[in-house]
């Protein structure tokens, strides 16, 4: 029995970007990029960590402009598709026709699980201009299965031509995973796809249950590189699809020589699952809020376990990182009590 | 739906040992089995990496004689069983006796997955002495399901309590993982566990797979330490399990504090998923040959995923290491031509 293909949308570029700061210079983005199209991977996402328009003092500064990574991007890809991720309210109309004009030929609208309307006219504009576009649900844990089913009708009825379920806090387990995707293949006839982080150690795991229930697409980073204990990594989800007979179209040994090369050198924390992590999928933290918490919690001599149980119980969700320096500072003064 | 619970036995202090090249001390061996105790596992394993007597030139001069870290373990036991492996031919029927009159009470005979005939008499007096017994069957990966299943009967009619399978190369994906374990579960009647390595980043999902298939005990240690990118790390499989709302009798906040208090300060390289990792899990190498090959392949100036795939393409077990020095000298001599 011939097994389907599964898509590969490689996200180095712009996941992995949280990992370094947001810090990849033209240079970087055009070798990773020639590596990535000689693997042959569907897609290569390229940008800020949180999408075209990310590069705020909020977010954290990038050190090149959208433009310049992007037309540098275009520059080195043929087979492989350029694609971006847009936050509506962070990237605009505008940032997307000029991602287009670079070359950008994929837009993922990112939301909040429950938010899909913010992202509504991206979609429409994105479908305009003849993209393929994506919804992309983030922190798809913090709603059930069955609300989770119903964002992505309405994306549909958007007419996106697939959408994605990210685990942005590395939260799900795999028989999560399928259950989910499960009810969501039934739930939608747009090709779905997931996006796995590895703070549980489940990266990998998750991101195959997901395609033997029937996804389409998964995610990856070269040497797993992203926030917190990282996303799937590329080269070993090629290698698992390699060995389950599973046509990724990637060129697993060419995914080893660009990683080690080139993203290899630009990591700057250990991508190990550590306690740190586990709270983060514990607790279904953003895995953005890895680096900062540490930092914080070293500066207020507090335990980062604790910071993180804590912003666990409050539910945080992405853009309310400053709250984890009320959090330090509130068990900083407790301690003195 | 009340769910099954599990059993986790730990082997940071027997299988971790291959990472720091077994050089526990015996105050090490006491700090963690406490953490253990406290935590709450089923079992601890401790001992040379190889198991009972496994101290030799061959495998690795451990720092500290087996007796000398039994009688420190079984001191620091009470609800947590003190467990070793043993290595028929490495370790001795004197050697299980002595084992016993140190306070373990589990012993797990470790063969080459075809060859448990080795191991009938350790069992049968394992189970004369009155302890628990199991057959692990290690390198699993080299024969089918339906071999396998053949060996575990044997195992079974040996009079063993509970069998394992060992991924001893971290090679299999969970889709294999859960055939085999659906197989075995029908071909035998005790309980069986896996023991999962990380290589291809799915110990923690395969582990999980078996579970879900109907495997009653786990390997796990602390923080995965272990030969190559290490072991399905306890504290991530308990937080799985409890996500799971699967019993595990463990505590993940004492795992954590445990693990970073006594096991963290003692990892020496990196147990994150690498291209020499992969190329381990893909071609199915025992996970031991990891640091020795990467040693050796930069003695001799050739790339170790060239090595990795040579030894994967002769099939090489535990005990073959010599053969690393064989393939990187050839290859290093083709390099020169």
């Amino acid at each position: 029995m011939t097994k389907r293909p599964v898509k590969i949308i490689d996200t180095t570029l712009r996941d992995g970007s949280h990992a370094i700061h947001y810090q990849y210079s033209v240079e970087d983005v055009k070798n990773i990029c020639k590596g990535l199209e000689e693997s042959g991977v569907y897609a290569a996402e390229v940008g800020h960590g949180a999408g075209i328009g990310g590069s705020t003092l909020q977010y954290g500064l990038a050190k090149e402009a959208d433009r310049d990574i992007l037309t540098a991007a275009a520059s080195c890809l043929k087979n492989t598709k350029l694609a971006v991720l847009l936050v509506p309210g962070l990237g605009t109309m505008d940032d997307l026709k000029a991602a287009y004009e670079c070359g950008v030929r994929l837009v993922r609208v990112a939301v909040h699980c429950t938010e899909l309307d913010v992202g509504m006219q991206h979609i429409k504009l994105g479908k305009e201009l003849g993209m393929e576009v994506a919804a992309f649900f983030m922190m798809s844990h913090m709603i059930s299965a069955e609300e989770l089913a119903e964002q992505f009708k309405i994306a549909e009825s958007y007419g996106v031509d697939f959408i994605y379920m990210a685990d942005s806090s590395g939260a799900m387990v795999p028989e999560e995973i399928t259950k989910r995707v499960k009810l969501l293949k039934e739930a939608v006839n747009v090709p779905i796809g997931v996006h796995c982080h590895n703070n549980l150690g489940l990266a990998v795991g998750n991101s195959l249950a997901a395609y033997e229930s029937g996804a389409d697409f998964v995610d990856t980073t070269l040497q797993g590189l992203g926030a917190g204990s990282g996303n799937t990594p590329t080269e070993a989800t090629v290698a698992a699809f390699n060995k389950m007979q599973v046509e990724t179209g990637c060129d697993l040994f060419k995914l080893m020589e660009a990683g080690e090369k080139y993203v290899r050198p630009l990591v700057q924390h250990s991508l190990e699952v550590t306690n740190e992590s586990i709270i983060l999928g514990y607790t279904g933290i953003y895995s953005s809020f890895y680096l900062p918490t540490i930092k914080t919690a070293k500066k207020f001599n507090v335990n980062p376990i604790d910071v993180l149980v804590e912003l666990g119980k409050r539910k945080v969700v992405g853009g309310q990182e400053d709250m984890i320096l009320d959090v330090a500072y509130e068990l900083s003064k407790r301690k003195d009590v």
